[in-house]
């Protein structure tokens, strides 16, 4: 099936940094089979987009909610979404939802500009603090929070783990590999001590909770976009990068893979 | 078989969020076999009811129990409900009952109006003082406890930790994922040193203490209300939900899920 | 095989609480082979006694002691079943015996009047010094102890492990369950803190303690009766309920089954 | 083959205490195959002590050993058997020998005078007093000491454990069933505390420095005894009871078990 | 296939120290078959040097690379490079390159002149270092670091542990082995204390942050080599031992195994 | 094959206590083969010991080692061979050679004059200075130490552990079976506190670093014997018995097996 004259097919490998060709075979399979069942005869640029969101954010879902659970759900994308366009050494974001996909009640989608090979310190605390900026908006706006944020609070203990026990961010812990490979014994013995262990968890929490404070104060200081973005997602439900950026009214970063 | 005409099918799913498709024919089924049971050839809301409570609750079982036994039973789900009824963000009391059920000797059911997605904290410590309620109940009552309370213990005990070990609600952990997945090994090392497993065991135990003190001061101060729901299960044994909110003197919530 | 006249079932199901119908009929079925044996033609209350003890008890056993291990075993027994008879919440003493059974040089057999579902502080506590009482007696009339009391200790550490960690009767360690169901692992993670299992001995301690404290104090302040007892033990080897309680001069309380 | 008249059959007997049907058996056979061995016609007393002797504690081993082992060997029996001669509680010393057995250059076997049930807290002390004696002979005689009471060494710890830890003969843990049975998981649960164990250790350590000291002191009073049981052992190699008694100057006790 | 008679097979040898026969025909063929491939008639040092880096350093891998992430991955090399050429005790720099291989985005071998059976304390701190050193650039030049440094980190923390635990190099821990040989139980036992444990942590961090503070000194004070190799590496992506030193401005040193 | 008349078999024998006859006729068999890989007819003496080598060292290798290398290897075996003549209660050393046989570069074999049932203390303590020697004349000589002392520091912690957790030569710990037997679950419970092992590992590492204090004593002291018997090995790579002794100046001690 032919493509429509206006797909950027180079535009779309920008958003899709890290596919591999089988990754894109099957993406461009999937945007085929949506332009069919819509009855297109060309393949356009929106068939691309549904479908990559299909592979990489699962299949949207049916849910009855309150309008109370989508208020919550909104400024809980919302914060994330923010912290995201705000925050120097954080992924462009390329898309915010309140319609429920698998598991989750809504989704935030950030990817880079291109491939990345590695991250530095400041890269790594950035994606700390757009995954604290859900669950921060629930407690600025409603003043508590709910259990929605686990799987933020389980990604983001991960990554701040791995900085200070396998990437030698902290130097209070220094230059040691405490942490193992998923999976593996430490260097085939019992490992490390506990007051190794209690300096790891400290400077773990010391991280989050410092990158918790930093967001708590921007989602405060930067309350009007907050807003103004989850009511544009409670009215649209879902809003691509272009809009995103403009309803929060901030700027959109020039793209780093633009030729 | 037919229903009967008095059979409100919205107003019963009302009362059975969480429930899915297979889940509600099987109800449908238990409920036709009751009325076939019962020589009816309607099958009529009280079918409906009954069916409900065997497949949500157990069956009914036949116990010879002294009547100090039966007293304490009914204190200790009168504390519960009671507890329920008048504790901001708990689920709505729809039954409770002396009629001893699988391995419990009394039930109270508590549930949403609407199918709920997350939970936020003051909702989980309402659930934390429900469950203390029956125990409570027993210590202002008689003074002492007993061995009754074990399932009640085991699920504040689960939710409390869930709560601060996994849900990031207490400022002293912070927000970091201190408990695995059930089942599953912590981010693939061996896990977090004893000063944070103290911290989090230290923040559990406040947690259920506070829910406690609060729960007891309320059966004290509610002593009368407690006493008139205690001697209507000891006479009619199980209460529905308009007859439990009678016998307590507690207005019943408008119900969220209504048109 | 036909019954007696004089036996009277509503009696021999009082003493036989727990029992359900398999039991029983089991129970009916060793009576009448030990009737036949006796060459009895009709099953005799005694028929049913002594099937019931073999049952619940084990079969007694032929051993050789020396008449210092008669006296230590009699005062033993007579330990158990006098804190049994004068403390407030435990269960009913039904026989005392120094003749060996299974791996025991005695045994005093307690149950309740009916059928129990829950037990309370009060009564845990009872069972507690009934099982402290063996070794206790020993250490007042001998001023010293042997291994003989190390199913007592074993099974009163069990009691007071489950009274502090499942069932929050220690206010030092509050409504939670420390201690998983026998044999899980707890709530899918790596447990509680080692303070907190601190926390938990001390407590088990100090409850076994104060137990030990005051079977002493009563051991001593009724040392006629319990020497009474012992001799009746030594001179009948076996008493039963009626017998025993005679000896140590406590008067049988009511019974609670009875109509 | 018929028994020598002069063989005393009750009073073998009583220096096999623990013996059941079985072992008597095959002792008789042994003593039987003996006497044949020997040339006799009728089996005498010796047979008997030689055949009990290979049943009970191995057969005898030919090995080359320097004077300087030897001597080390007979202080080392001389010193468990001196102990056992002479502490209040401790098994009537039947036989001493430094002829290799098995694993051990020398042996001294104990035993007492009728089958034991219990043990007391003064019995199990004499108990880790013997296990001691030999080590502290060495130590008092040769003023350092060997790997060869590496057998001794562990049987006391584990009596000195069992005392602490299952039997409650410490007051400083109390009446805690803290080890669980051999092999068994303790209560299916994780078990006790570290400041519970530090507890257990300190009293096991200080039970046997105790008896250590004591022992120390008896040897250190009583070296003329020591050295003529040395001396009387490198002379004969094995005395029996009467020979150990008389070389060690020491009266031997009246036999509980006689008539 | 003839060699050309430019190539020294000693010399070759000479930088393979470790190799053995099958190792080095390996070496022949795949030699052999790139210069088929190049249609060449004899085999030519290139050839050689080309194989014997697919064998060791795995084959070169296209990427597209950031300008941003071929600076840095330049740096990080030559910071390795450079601590390995300035630090006593290290081995001989061979090659450096930052085109991508396997995992890598760069590499840097080193190997020793001669075949190595033990190393010293210094030079495994010169391993320590230059391990050290990749990390290190990146700080000087960039003021941060990133994820990359991840082998570095596991491979010298594996160094600094073995030195401190196995090889007795810590004058606080002495000459204790207290790791085990790779997957093996210590001694049959559950092996050594916390506070040992401790130790070994903070010596192993002691020793890893003393080589840090190290280079980061070096590479400050020699920040004009670093980036005249850097620059060297990003114009010619790959450089022998004779471009790096003289890219460096540092004395190749006299090779050992020299004649 | 017959044997020379110079074999002396007494003290062929004499120098391999602890083997039995298996290993003697292994011993006859390898002897008579290199005798006749010899073309001799009878097998004479140093085929004896070169079988003997083979046997018990394991069997030469060739090995292209550094000048460097050679010396180190040279001093590291005098100094284990040194402390072995010149430390109370060590075994008499029979070979020291610098030749590499399997994994190690050198090897210094001392052997008992008689089969050994038990160790003392002091000989205990000798076995550690000698596996201690190699490593402390690295330090002594070259200033520094390498990772060839590994499998003496593995040697010496084992004894070191066995002295204090099972043989109980510490004072500190007492008569206490800590380690259990190789492979063994301890007393079938969870073993000991941590503040047993701290003691245990504490009394371990002073035993070692006592012992390593003297030996560089008496390495200091010795150096002139030390530095003769090292160029004795450089020179003529392996040294026996009557040569060692000759070229450190050391007076061979009796034969404690001569008649």
């Amino acid at each position: 099936m032919p493509l429509a004259p206006e797909v950027d097919l180079s535009r779309l490998a920008a958003t899709t940094p890290g596919m591999v060709g089988a990754d894109l075979a099957n993406l461009v399979n999937e945007a085929a089979l949506l332009a069919a069942r819509r009855n297109r005869e060309t393949v356009v640029s929106a068939d691309f987009g549904d479908a990559l969101e299909r592979i990489v954010l699962g299949a949207e879902r049916k849910v009855m909610m309150t309008e109370t659970d989508r208020r919550r759900t909104a400024y809980h994308e919302a914060g994330h979404a923010l912290v995201g366009m705000m925050t120097p050494g954080a992924d462009r974001v390329r898309k915010v939802s309140i319609i429920p996909r698998g598991p989750s009640l809504g989704i935030t989608f950030s990817s880079p500009d291109v491939d990345r090979f590695n991250y530095s310190k400041q890269e790594l605390e950035a994606r700390i603090k757009v995954a604290v900026g859900g669950r921060t908006a629930e407690d600025v706006v409603f003043g508590d929070s709910t259990t929605g944020a686990e799987n933020d609070i389980e990604q983001l203990t991960l990554i701040a783990r791995h900085m200070i026990g396998r990437w030698g961010m902290s130097p209070k812990l220094g230059l040691v590999a405490v942490l193992p490979r998923d999976g593996a014994v430490p260097f085939g013995d019992d490992g490390f001590s506990e007051r190794t262990h209690e300096l790891l968890d400290e400077e773990v929490r010391r991280t989050i909770d410092e990158a918790r404070v930093d967001v708590d104060a921007l989602l405060r200081r930067e309350r009007l976009r907050l807003d103004s973005l989850a009511e544009a997602l409670l009215e649209r439900e879902t809003l691509d990068e272009v809009d995103a950026y403009a309803a929060a009214g901030v700027e959109s970063p020039a793209d780093a893979s633009a030729p």
